[in-house]
């Protein structure tokens, strides 16, 4: 069973391509928030941002900013995840991190804004990992993407916000009739070191 | 027996502060690679370098990089990672990417270092959230840290690579009765939308 869950989430979960009509409700895109939530930020940051888009219209205003070989996966998926990462999650600390009160002006100060953009990037990375491999933990397959208009994703959906765009993701049920074939990896010792 | 996973990767995990003597042999390091390898990175990039830190010697190196108050865990944790991202992960894609031959040039290319670095830290850091949960998976506690040098920890680690440090995680089996109290999360309707 724990060797069932690893295939599922690590060793045979496979980037998604097509999908199958089967819908996501919305009480498991809660469950899915709820489980990724927990995964550990820095100071408890927690900056990720994430627009679930199931609605039709809602995804014709996102098709024409996905790049041409990403449009129809993504017309077809039933909820396509707009990952962002908010500049001024730093709002959120004194209730994310009450304990420490000065947190929030290590990053709000004047001269720390590349500091609180690299937090908000590097956080909102690991969570957007996390959203990714609790969807699989969850039974969900996953399409992410990076082949988008970035800009024109942050202008459309993001305006007047301190949300910028990270990656885009399909979620759903997939098609595992057209994946594509699996790629290598870098072996242990072109990745890793012991000392 | 899902539900214990789940538990065990997200809802119960808790970041440690105070490790157990128990040892992490080299065999589930490499089991650690061997999982965290398969997830998904942008065009199979794979940026993210490891370095598994369990001498006392490196130990030595690393803890007057650390954070005074990182410093003590650092030092008991059996295992010590730097997780770090190569700027030059590009230099691979011939053969993590073979079909797209011209894939390198688009990062490797005048004027594209930007988007190189870019890359590269979004996922370098999707494979240190990656790293963190399949430690989980695996059975084993995490304790992720960003109080370091990290300028300090590039020059004594990294020397004379294209590799930077983005976060250090230390690994092993926490001694959980001295955990911190578990912080609030941003709720559903904070962190996301329904489109």
């Amino acid at each position: 069973m724990r060797r069932n869950m690893l295939d599922r989430i690590f060793r045979e979960a496979r980037t998604q391509n097509a999908w199958r009509d089967t819908p996501v409700g919305d009480e498991t895109l809660q469950e899915l928030y709820d489980l990724l939530k927990w995964a550990p930020t820095s100071m408890n940051c927690g900056p990720a941002r994430f627009l679930f888009i199931r609605s039709p219209e809602a995804k014709q205003r996102l098709l024409p900013l996905m790049s041409p070989g990403n449009r129809e996966k993504t017309r077809q998926a039933p909820v396509t995840v707009i990952v962002g990462y908010d500049l001024e999650f730093y709002e959120h600390l004194p209730k994310l991190f009450p304990h420490r009160p000065e947190a929030r002006d290590g990053f709000a100060a004047e001269g720390r804004q590349a500091h609180a953009q690299e937090t908000a990037f590097r956080n909102g990375s690991l969570q957007g990992g996390y959203l990714i491999l609790a969807a699989r933990a969850l039974g969900l397959d996953c399409g992410p993407m990076s082949g988008f208009d970035a800009a024109a994703v942050d202008a459309e959906f993001w305006q007047g916000t301190s949300v910028r765009t990270n990656f885009i993701c399909n979620i759903g049920y997939g098609d595992h009739a057209v994946l594509h074939q699996r790629l290598p990896r870098l072996a242990f010792d072109e990745a890793c070191r012991l000392l």
